[in-house]
């Protein structure tokens, strides 16, 4: 049994954008976008549109900006095949500006990704994107820093003054158990009354997976994932995995698998994500990644415990 | 708040075993024992005690076996710290000859590994193991293949007839969920008055984790991990996540990091344990990981759709 409310995204350009300061090719994300469209994935996002002032296109691939003829040259020519394009809109570093009418924009769906400290400039973003002709969708990260009041505030607020039609628990630091993603969906459902629950988790502890089935069991309807879990550090939950899961028949498997083999996986020669012990670490502790980013780069230096007592000194206060 | 009934056991040489025919150095097993005592493991299984009928020395390493001085030279001047020594019989494979009384041995717990056709052999190699003076488990291996009424008849026998302290789930296939995880504990605990509930999970589908903590939830009170996930195939619930989890003061996470990074990380070298898409898909479709180990044999072999199909064909009947 499936149940037809749900809509998978695949983010492996957007969130592995953070593994490469989205230098990917574009021949790569036209083969992730052919996958998408060919295995039934509801959305495809192929990166971010943030501001050239606040990231500089010297140092950023193309995928950081998303300009609108990038992204026509990522589609030209696919049979979208009733997939959807999403870009993401970081709150503290996009601007309302660079979003064009929607009928102009092979564009279908913006994000909008946010801290609870910056959703007003999020809502501001958001409104922007749906009053000018977009889906849109608001995704709160670090989730597992922010508590009450202030998240329950600014779920309010989101129902109140956006016209978002699902709102993300982000577990940014791959922190969360399942027994928090349940106490999240019932705090997210009982704010968010017109708007579905999303689920986008990263995988320093291996539960990306089963705490999106998590998500799902308790009425999340909104489900990222990527291709073999490409993204950030420990990277996210692995699409494969999730549609190996669902039961709605609109998804075939067979053409994740084939981009997984002839696209993913050459690129695991540069880009070193997944399950490694400094993301465990810092998964463990709720902590961001950006200190076991920083250590991986050194991959001789397997000096794990090291690691781990800096945060332990770090907490000593 | 902790549970003190938990009893967690590293599995790492003997379940890594079964990725290079039980070929550790000495130098390797003593380093994991040692760590293990220095953690606060409960127990350390070094290696199967199989017949040497039905595997051959020449082909397979000394851990298969576990001979009572290759044992001795393991543990030789390391303080276990209240850690105890398991090893492993095969119920189908091994004879009740091969154990010494217990007072002669270094091994405090013998484990049982057994399919449900073979309880008979088990309860017998079980009963033998109680006889001598040791510890006993029994772990139902396959369990995703086994069912109502043989299951549940193998566990009336084994709670009638063993004095067994506690009896595995072992999810050989990597392919539970939580629910059926839920449900087999549910099962156990119905016939099992006097023993407890163990957890054995594979990480085919990066769910071992997870199902062991739905596991724990349930009431499960023993519980495999190894370091770093090392095992056959996608390899086990990793050691260190399942110590982030627990909250047992007894525990000291460092030792494991240490042993990861001096001595398990060096093998990732010669052996690839871990996800990778053809041990996800048997698991997906509940199948041994015996074809997906092949497959992975050929490194430069990424045709999953291949491999997938392969099975699809197979369940056309």
């Amino acid at each position: 049994m499936f149940r037809p409310q749900i809509k998978v995204l695949d983010c492996t350009i957007r969130d592995g954008g953070l593994a490469n300061d989205s230098h990917f090719s574009m021949e790569t994300v036209r083969a992730v976008y052919k996958a998408a469209c060919a295995a039934g994935i509801d959305y495809v996002e192929l990166g971010y549109r943030n501001s050239k002032e606040m990231f500089s296109p010297d140092e950023f691939g193309p995928w950081r900006f998303c300009d609108e003829d990038k992204l026509r040259q990522a589609v030209d020519g696919i049979d979208p095949n009733g997939t959807k394009v999403a870009i993401m809109q970081d709150a503290h570093k996009a601007v309302a500006e660079d979003i064009l009418p929607a009928d102009e924009s092979v564009v279908d769906l913006i994000r909008i990704a946010t801290y609870v400290k910056d959703i007003d400039k999020a809502i501001h973003l958001a409104r922007n994107a749906t009053e000018r002709g977009y889906e849109c969708t608001i995704n709160i990260m670090a989730i597992s820093h922010e508590g009450y009041p202030f998240l329950d505030e600014a779920l309010q607020q989101i129902e109140e003054e956006t016209s978002a039609k699902a709102v993300y628990i982000v577990d940014s630091f791959g922190a969360l158990y399942s027994e928090e993603v349940h106490a999240l969906v019932e705090k997210y459902q009982k704010y968010l009354k017109t708007k579905e629950v999303g689920a986008h988790f990263h995988n320093n502890r291996q539960l990306a997976f089963a705490n999106t089935i998590e998500a799902i069991r308790k009425g999340a309807n909104y489900l990222d994932g990527t291709l073999f879990g490409l993204g950030r550090a420990a990277g996210n939950c692995p699409l494969e995995l999730l549609m190996g899961f669902l039961k709605n028949p609109k998804f075939d498997i067979e053409p994740v698998l084939k981009v997984i083999a002839d696209t993913v996986m050459p690129l695991g020669e540069n880009l070193d994500w997944g399950y490694h012990i400094p993301y465990m670490i810092t998964g463990m502790l709720d902590e961001h990644p950006r200190t076991a980013m920083a250590f991986m780069k050194n991959g001789d230096n397997h000096d794990y415990v090291s690691f781990y007592r800096q945060f332990l000194d770090d907490l000593t206060d």
